[in-house]
């Protein structure tokens, strides 16, 4: 099998899975518990804090343990939205943004706030000086995705952050759900406030994730309950999970440099492959774009049936991002970067992992070569 | 070890454990992504929500998988509010549900959100009655816990349900995190609108539950996002979680029967310990109480204290909710039960599973009656 769609989800490594195990069957107790299966618990998830928080250079009161990134990024927006709508009712985001936070703003609308959208150049990417324009007395939040999920587009997030120094009754979300692993990023020199963090997209298993919530910074919980995570997140822990994705994190990061070497190598491969082929067409800038995923289009054909030709060899890659894989409309990415709607229609996303190696790429482009002189595909 | 704490949480089924693993190494797929691996991840899922549905007897379009207890409450209360507000803003309970329930409304009442909390008899139990009185033209939601998670009380879930179909203005919500396995509860029959279910508390892994949204409810969702769970909750699906489960739900529910007569067994054997010794005074009710749960206090000890000494013998038992349990005031439950302060500040919780054997409850009992006859209990 070559799994080349790592941006919806990875395989859990098999150490992570082993981690996972040995928790869920050997410290099972609820770290809520005043007995001492409780409290080795309890340890556990202060470990797992501690060992985060080092590999991040962050403070372990800072992490809020959440079951995923859409966890996390409705935490971040709505949490700051109700907490601070006192102080003020405008938010700034882009146009690219995952679903998770999209979707949100259409509640926050309703609830009378007002939302501006920044938009994207061709590259998917926004300026800090937009940003600096955007910003009214009345702004409370900045919310920007680091790196997009369907094309790869790095945002500016270290500028921006230290841009909004100068505005300090405006908080910064980052959702750093594809970055982590892949884009460096410093949450403190970044000026970050919050920042949204999911397992599953660095081999940990489904279910875990956190969010960094800078310290002093409150925000309205979604779960109330129980005073876990600080209040901010009630609800008994996921605790192998917890400790399962720590040690994801902890091999992610083990080598990063390296692996974002490797990623960039593989990504060069596809990138010149993309470029010489006659019926394809670049999504993924050149510049300012991670190194783990390539959205390139095939204008007229359809890519579902690209998608399927590539799985009868055992090779799966995506067409958009997976959330919205299977509405058949375009691209709202790719349309909102200024791609064309036969163009936005038609997109492949390919992504790795390190572990994706060089003759797994190769294989992947061979086969889409085969596939498009074939003429396989059913054009409209 | 003998693990009495099975209310906090339960040990995972070796077989639950093992159904994890297989899924999330073998089918790590993202269940919205096109290709096939998506496509098997998804069909697991489908195929759980078959399972589960033919267990309780619903339609698996009914099903919302969630990260747990506390995430089900807070998005069947939260959901139906703020879904439902134009319609009214009066909502009832009683004083007696769990934090995860208890703490939302505070969050509501701020909303301008009127909660009406129904005081309980000294068994811990609401009348229908009540329920009925407190009903108004502007009432929403009626929400009720199945099984007290500190006491056991039995609230009387299909009366009210009964009494509810007169108003079909009112939804009616249970928390049924305690009931599961222990006290059936038939969804239809008792006319619930929405059912919170926890995988952690019947030998699942931690991080799983679901909420029943019967069907043609509509709620406002917590996490907005991707189409997920009907777009009720966003965010990738956990998928092993789901599938490791729905594998304990299913043995759980294995010769209920059984195990119901087998707890009932146990708890009759405490009852009569409790009553027997002098220095204990019971909690739990005799009658209307869940098999599983047995609450007694020691007036003048620290419950801490007997935990730990407990716990010398390997004996893992609990003082109150766990979630609560770091707070070192009386139990608000055994208050609201009209329990003095002494009692409401000392109490023990003793819960069993399945899998308790006769033997460990005896052996529980004989280190109980060495710790009290040695004195070894500090009193205040
Ligand atoms: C950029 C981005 N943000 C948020 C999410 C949501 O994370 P999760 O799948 O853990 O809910 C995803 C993945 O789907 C993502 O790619
Ligand atoms: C009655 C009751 N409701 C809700 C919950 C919360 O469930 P969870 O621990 O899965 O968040 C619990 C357990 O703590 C409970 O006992």
């Amino acid at each position: 099998m070559i799994y080349l769609d790592n941006s919806a989800t990875t395989k859990p490594y098999k150490e992570v899975l082993d981690v996972f195990t040995k928790v869920a069957s050997h410290y099972f107790g609820n770290p809520s518990s005043v007995n001492a299966l409780g409290s080795e618990a309890e340890k556990l998830l202060n470990q797992s804090r501690e060992v985060i928080s080092k590999l991040l250079n962050i403070h372990p009161s800072e992490i809020v343990f959440t079951s995923g990134g859409t966890e996390g990024n409705n935490i971040a927006v709505k949490g700051t939205a109700l907490k601070y709508r006192s102080r003020g009712k405008h938010i700034i985001t882009t146009t690219v943004e995952h679903a998770s936070i999209y979707e949100g703003y259409k509640q926050l609308e309703q609830l009378g706030f007002e939302i501006t959208f920044l938009p994207v150049n061709e590259r998917g990417r926004i300026s800090i000086d937009q940003v600096q324009r955007a910003i009214r007395k009345d702004t409370i939040l900045v919310s920007v995705i680091h790196v997009n999920n369907e094309v790869g587009s790095i945002q500016p997030i270290t500028e921006i952050g230290e841009m909004l120094k100068k505005y300090p009754h405006v908080l910064f979300h980052v959702d750093h759900v594809q970055g982590i692993g892949k884009v460096p990023l410093d949450f403190k020199r970044s000026n970050v406030d919050l920042c949204t963090v999911s397992g599953h997209k660095f081999h940990s298993v489904k279910g875990t994730g956190f969010l960094y919530v800078r310290k002093g910074i409150k925000l309205e919980p979604l779960f109330t309950g129980g005073s876990q995570e600080n209040s901010l997140r009630a609800g008994t822990e996921n605790v192998s999970g917890i400790v399962a994705m720590t040690k994801a994190l902890r091999m992610t990061m083990d080598h990063q440099q390296n692996k974002i070497a490797h990623l960039t190598h593989l990504k060069n491969l596809l990138f010149q492959f993309v470029e010489k082929t006659e019926q394809t067409v670049l999504n993924t800038p050149k510049e300012w774009s991670a190194p783990h995923i390539i959205n390139f289009s095939i204008p007229g054909a359809k890519p579902e049936v690209i998608v399927h030709a590539l799985e009868e060899h055992q090779i799966y890659v995506s067409t958009k991002s997976a959330c919205s894989s299977k509405q058949t409309s375009a691209s709202r990415i790719l349309l909102e970067m200024g791609k064309d709607e036969r163009v936005a229609e038609s997109a492949i996303r390919i992504s790795f992992s390190a572990e994706t190696t060089i003759e797994e790429v190769k294989k992947c482009m061979a086969v889409i070569e085969d596939i498009l002189q074939q003429n396989k595909v059913i054009m409209r």
